[in-house]
């Protein structure tokens, strides 16, 4: 097998020019891997600026469909980016015209992908999607292929660099979360649409696929429970870290006897714990199997390098002969899985604001306990004006129960804000 | 392709049963994961006795070797361990009758692993060893296939379990090295030779495996150069930590100008890094690449489904087609790198016990200086007899100059008993 596998590649933005660094920077020690030469013929982008590649060498496309459909390739790589339009149009023109796929565009799969994976399996094509999630963490190889022997108990992670900066910068400096959003802006580290990285929805993305591939399930982005870090307050994370605990936005994807539960919101997990302590722009994913374990996975969730390398070792797999199902298994034997929300129970962090009267703690514990809520930790800090604030750590409740317990507190005319209420996923 | 593969599986201990509970568990996951039903066909080991799971089921062999050879099985599955003997007879065999391998045994490819891969290159088959190195962790996968298109830069890994306990036990408990080890040999943690284990020898094998596929080099265990937890003290592990630092005993392999470098050694690592809050049995790898940056990957490093986990990981990759060379390229392709020791200069600690004397300090600054050793930082401790306690880490420095210094402590008629001097891995 010693002829070369020929790329296309559309987008040409900070992904596209990694790919391209690596091919021409590491051609020998891919083609010793891959066993065969790996070649870019021809390239695809909106304009043609300078990307301080060289690109004489390859064919030029204005159009990436075409690019898609040019005999002269074997593997469409698209890095251009978008839930719809020129790249789901490319990515469907490649897989008719036989080709191959490799993708970094979790959007695009995370709204299309069972269908995208429906017309890969009607020509007999792979897509391969490694860049998609947590950059160059080959955490989609890992849950595919390495833990393959497993029932998947559990899958989480902090998959968004930006929104782990935002907390991190929060947590260290102080800085509010305006404040912090606004350096986290300055530095480029937002998308355009910037509520795709602090409403959660980027990261949910991610979760939404890893999902399908652990539980054998379809695709089911609608159903990831979304909540952004936009709400989470200094004073949380300062209250948080006294008791131990650092807030991620973290995405946790678990069957459950109710169905499949998906969520992507700020939680509380020990400061000790491998989450606890990723700062900045770093990406964890957390596998849970049962016979494996728990497995734990950290490197760069974005940036040209960790994306590139994803890329180019999803194309080496093509090169090597690897074909999988898209998902791990043929579109056909993915369930569709009923939804489920807040069905795990977890601990619960809880601030309060009470008026400082004599027997107002004692009203909330009641309500608590008549919601069979336990509380595991409680502490009243020193305060300067009429409210007293209360930090409770309860035992495992439901979110159901934890709610009506909240609803309950009203009535007890103690309560001077509305209550902060967090989940704690033990990891 | 909807023939089911088989597998004859030689040796019934920890591992050999958790993959038998695997294959009898999860039959319908399996198939739907690996597109073809797996079946346990033969099995061989040294005794018929209660194992825990049925194998009624199962053809029996006393002989591994003619299990190996059985027309009706595609898969030998090794899970004997031992260097030589029956494991290496029967693996041979396997190949020779043309099936695929996948095997546990981490002393077997890092002593024999090149001839093994020519022998499985010569009938086409090939060798799968993902649980060799780390358990359940897929480091084998994620370095040879995941990374495959970057350049290793280093490959760095706590990858014996018992080791980081006993060293985590000094740490928490307070307990001597003596008492460590004692307390794992009572829970059954040391193999029946424990230098395989507190020699490093265990990991030293797993690290020769790693640095082959990262630096497409031969295996070459000899050259790892090993060094033990024995000589690590309960005090050099208190001064660490109250410097920041924590004591592992850690795997590095490295390529560098003067050829590869390969230790397993004790090294102070920041209790920042994911390495230094590495407690327990805990296994992690780190690998560099010069495009994905730093990945860590963490997980159970031994035990029955961990290990399990990353042999039917394994037999699923056959299952569904995926054929690579053992260590990533074919035999011919693997370069005899020179061996180079020392070659990648680090900071390091340095435990000193002085006269106390005036001077006594600045005769050993003056010696350091001499062999151009920079002082980073430097505490001498309060103490009761005439020795005084000094702890001195240096900026980096190659192990040759520190050697020199060291050998000039002795003239200066300050020294009260040999230093010890223990390299800060810059992690």
């Amino acid at each position: 097998m010693t002829d070369p596998i020929r790329l296309g590649i559309a987008g040409l933005g900070t992904v596209g020019r990694g790919v391209v660094r690596i091919v021409q920077t590491h051609r020998d020690l891919l083609a010793s891997r891959a066993g065969r030469p790996v070649e870019i013929v021809a390239v695809s982008a909106r304009s043609r600026k300078d990307r301080g590649v060289p690109l004489d060498a390859y064919a030029w496309e204005d159009d990436p469909v075409a690019l898609a459909r040019r005999d002269d390739i074997d593997v469409f790589v698209e890095v251009m980016g978008g839930a719809a339009g020129p790249a789901k149009d490319a990515t469907e023109a490649a897989l008719a015209a036989g080709k191959d796929v490799v993708t970094a565009n979790k959007a695009l799969l995370a709204i299309h992908g069972h269908a995208l994976a429906e017309a890969a399996e009607a020509t007999g094509r792979v897509i391969r999607f490694e860049a998609a999630v947590a950059g160059g963490i080959p955490v989609i190889k890992a849950l595919t292929e390495g833990l393959a022997g497993n029932e998947i108990r559990r899958v989480m992670g902090v998959m968004n660099g930006t929104c782990n900066y935002i907390l991190t910068r929060m947590e260290n400096a102080g800085l509010t979360y305006d404040e912090a959003f606004a350096e986290a802006d300055g530095l480029g580290y937002l998308e355009a649409d910037p509520e795709l990285d602090v409403g959660g929805i980027d990261a949910g993305h991610k979760l939404a696929l890893l999902a399908a591939i652990a539980f054998g399930t379809r695709v089911d982005f609608p159903n990831v429970r979304l909540e952004g870090i936009g709400s989470v307050t200094i004073e949380d994370i300062r209250q948080a870290a006294d008791m131990g605990y650092k807030i991620k936005l973290l995405g946790v994807a678990q069957m459950t006897g109710r169905g499949l539960e998906q969520r992507m919101s700020p939680c509380l997990v020990p400061d000790t714990s491998p989450l606890g302590q990723l700062q900045g722009g770093t990406n964890m994913v957390v596998l849970e199997g049962d016979a494996v374990g728990q497995i734990v996975l950290r490197g760069a969730g974005a940036g040209e390098g960790p994306t590139a390398s994803a890329v180019i070792g999803d194309v080496i797999d093509i090169a090597r002969g690897l074909r999988l199902p898209t998902f791990g298994q043929p579109v056909g034997a993915l369930r569709q899985a009923r939804a489920a929300y807040a069905a795990v129970p977890a601990p619960y962090y809880l601030r309060l604001s009470l008026v400082d009267k004599p027997g107002a703690l004692a009203k909330i514990a009641q309500r608590l306990g008549e919601a069979g809520i336990s509380i595991d930790r409680m502490r009243q800090y020193g305060h300067e004006d009429t409210a007293a604030p209360v930090l409770i750590v309860t035992h495992r409740t439901t979110r159901l129960a934890l709610d009506e317990a909240i609803a309950a507190f009203d009535s007890t005319g103690v309560v001077e804000a509305p209550p902060v209420a967090i989940r704690i996923e033990e990891v």
